[in-house]
């Protein structure tokens, strides 16, 4: 073979760039199929997915790819493991190997279900009828199941439950998540406890279920987003029954949220944090587009962009210091009396509750680390689907002291095992625990970021961002690419800070 | 070869399906660019579109189908003309070898052109910039110019004009249309001047541009819209610059609008004639999908269907006599007082304008005319796309005796030219000479349509044209199938007919 290490390089990045075209057209379909498919379009949609699906992963296990990998990998394109060819070579390997794992008709199978999946899900979530989700949640399992057993090979053994998890953070295994989030659990619930008491009698967020009309909050919502920089003539905000970020590619970001004219921070936050999520899409560099520089890293470094913009930043008193002003004038009857510190406590206010995706930062990891153990049980067929919302229940007794009463407010809530995503769950938590540390140190190296914040200025926590994550895409591995940004910081510590500046704990 | 003609039959139906569904993928990204893409999308739109094409182009002409076509041609699947496997043959060895005579870079090089001139001409519309279009439009041209050189073989000869109507109008021909034409324009100028002397002075349109505003708008035409039988659990409405319609497949077609608060006419009849199509594709057989006998046979039989709800249907007196009413309470402050004669006299109104989709009946023939010229003499050179503005306003005195004052109400008004549509606007007209004689025939075999219309009943006029026209699919050509389901019937006559009742011509 005469081929050099340059030109089979340059071919391999061509065929990436192919998948990753092919990759956004799935990403239109799927967007659509949640926020415009009518009903009846459920089938085909299923058979396009399948399809796109199905194309990709024969170009992705290309034999091709193996001999173009097999010229560049001991070239001098990759000596030295700092280059850009390096980096991109490492994690096409990476890739090829992953894929060349699956059969292609499990792809197939995969793109259709869950695709199916969604739309049947939105309906049995808007009926609460479990009985109508089991059979495909549990297709879904047994599915995901035979691609965690194509994944591990002979000699790995180890947890059914790692090698889906790798897909969304590589590198991360379920045993350190299993220590690490019991020591989180044995933080956490304790200083949850503490601050109910210590709030129990205030207003706590009743201010925020007076009336937002949905098309106030959705200019609110938006002059937010593009006021800490999320650019919508590179992107859009539309609704869906679970909100979502898709990243189509360079110049193309779609976010969505729901609308509840009776809770503020449904949509608000549900924006902000789509928008964290937006601006790491957005900060991703164009011209490497469908290369692994030019793609995120990991799930868990995804989720501490979106949490961090939510959390970090949008609940804290100089975002507001700028925003509550505007606030109180697009929703003039809900919020004229309200004065930055009562809104404040409203939006930190603590309160064990079913909804996730409604959860205050204290309570929030702990439906994380339900919905860990569970996916973890299912899979490893220590829980039957049959005895999951008896399960839900008893876990949120345990841990939250709540109880939901149907399943719609318990195990129908979320998107994401309809879609085929197990393993996504623990990443919302690594993202928080990340969110601390970049948060931490951002402070630490810009200096006064409460008067640039208080000013309506982001730009600076944002450029830092570009600098220290969006612009690496896939350069370094997740873990390391936060080691080199930051350091330690304890995201218990810092929520306790915030409340005893709140609330006096 | 020990392959059986039914096996070969088989693998080349789903080789046509799946060739389908990308280009279904293809129409759902096709149509996301024209209803909520954000501009800063619009590079990477083009490159999807033109990897989506240039794999359905691939599938298309792979060698494979000419074998399979081999082996069914001869055999006795084929020997009955009347069968469905005969038929879809016919059509799949059609599309075949009108596919291997495009080069595969010049099906991607016009997927990712006239991606991004749709984008561009949006703008230059809006901006009244012709010149920022006109390399764009030069470039489609000289696309398309390349694309019917090569479908042209060395032996048929004809205008370069033909081999790119032939697309949209299977067995059409320019010289044919010509003639056509000329009889048309040489009835249509005069009954037009005639109309126009006759109604001067009178009330003319003048309350269909009270304020209707959008939002009722949109109530009133999907109200409409369903009462003649869309479905909307398998389709939805949406706004664009273009009204169009795109049936992606099975269960899910798209229509599309656009909103003048001051101009009744403009959304909803451009709702019904899309609805028109929509009700053409939602009559084609599911389970036929991605065979030849599951798809729509032409668009001139399309436009037939669109402008028959459109104009026979929904400019007729029993229509209105259902749906007057309810304008009449949506529109209560704008239709309050207009009797249904005043009604039924705007809404048939004819003056010569300058905007083809607003454009009366009898004047509409006339836009296509000027457009069918134009875009002939562009195609052959005998016209620089420099001295479009100035053929255009010159056609304009000529025909219809108005001049635009603007490119954007003149040759910028329609989006086909940057989709690539040439050879398409005489479809139009064909429909409106098909929709006249379907009309009549419709009417003699069903007896009182008036009265079944006037009810608001729908269905026998609809199952009539599911029956004789949608459930075919592409089973004759476009020309036996409008003969076998209707007599002749002057589309004139009937006009004259209309304009004596209406305004005692």
């Amino acid at each position: 073979m005469t081929m050099t290490p340059q030109s089979a390089y340059e071919e391999l990045l061509a065929r990436a760039r192919k998948q990753a075209l092919l990759g956004s057209c799935s990403a239109v379909l799927g967007w659509d199929e949640q926020t415009y498919m009518p009903a009846g379009g459920a089938t085909l949609r299923g058979d396009q997915m399948a399809l796109l699906a199905g194309l990709q992963h024969e170009q992705a296990t290309h034999p091709r790819i193996g001999e173009l990998l097999a010229i560049t990998a001991g070239s001098s394109l990759a000596a030295d493991p700092r280059s850009d060819a390096a980096a991109n070579i490492r994690e096409l390997d990476r890739d090829y190997k992953r894929r060349l794992r699956l059969p292609q008709a499990l792809v197939e199978e995969l793109a259709r279900t869950t695709s199916l999946a969604q739309s049947e899900w939105v309906i049995a979530r808007s009926k609460n009828d479990f009985v109508r989700f089991k059979p495909w949640l549990e297709k879904i399992f047994e599915l995901k199941r035979q691609e965690s057993a194509c994944l591990r090979s002979a000699t790995e053994g180890g947890s059914a439950y790692d090698p889906l998890l790798d897909e969304y953070e590589p590198g991360a295994q379920a045993s350190v998540l299993v220590t690490l989030f019991q020591t989180l659990k044995a933080e956490l619930v304790p200083l949850v406890q503490t601050v109910v008491e210590r709030t129990r009698g205030s207003a706590g967020e009743a201010v925020l279920k007076r009336l937002y009309p949905r098309d106030r909050q959705r200019i609110f919502a938006e002059a937010v987003a593009a006021g800490v920089g999320f650019d919508f003539t590179r992107g859009r905000l539309d609704e869906t029954a679970h909100p979502f970020c898709s990243g189509f590619g360079p110049g193309d970001c779609r976010i969505t949220t729901r609308f509840d004219d009776h809770h503020f921070n449904d949509a608000f936050f549900g924006v902000l944090h789509e928008v964290g999520h937006g601006l790491y899409e957005q900060g991703l560099e164009p011209a490497r587009f469908g290369s692994p520089l030019g793609e995120a890293v990991s799930l868990g470094v995804h989720e501490s962009q979106s949490r961090l913009w939510e959390n970090a930043v949008g609940r804290g008193r100089p975002f507001w210091g700028y925003w509550h002003p505007l606030a109180r004038r697009i929703f003039h009857e809900a919020l004229g009396g309200v004065s930055l510190d009562a809104f404040l406590a409203a939006v930190n206010h603590v309160e064990p509750s079913l909804i996730r995706v409604q959860a205050d930062e204290a309570t929030y990891n702990l439906h994380i680390i339900i919905r860990f153990e569970l996916e973890r049980a299912l899979l490893e067929g220590d829980l039957l689907v049959d005895d999951l919302p008896a399960a839900w229940s008893e876990r949120y007794a345990a841990l939250l002291g709540v109880v939901p009463k149907t399943d719609a407010e318990g195990c129908l809530q979320d998107i994401h095992w309809s879609a085929g995503l197990i393993g996504y769950f623990p990443t919302y938590t690594l993202g928080n625990l990340y969110a601390a540390r970049l948060f931490k140190q951002a402070r630490h190296d810009l200096g006064d970021l409460d008067s640039s914040f208080a000013a309506g200025d982001f730009s600076p926590l944002l450029t830092w961002l570009r600098g220290k994550i969006h612009r690496h895409g896939r350069r370094y591995p997740p873990a390391q690419l936060i080691d080199q940004a930051a350091g330690p910081a304890s995201l218990v510590e810092s929520l306790r800070q915030k409340y005893q500046e709140l609330f006096g704990v």
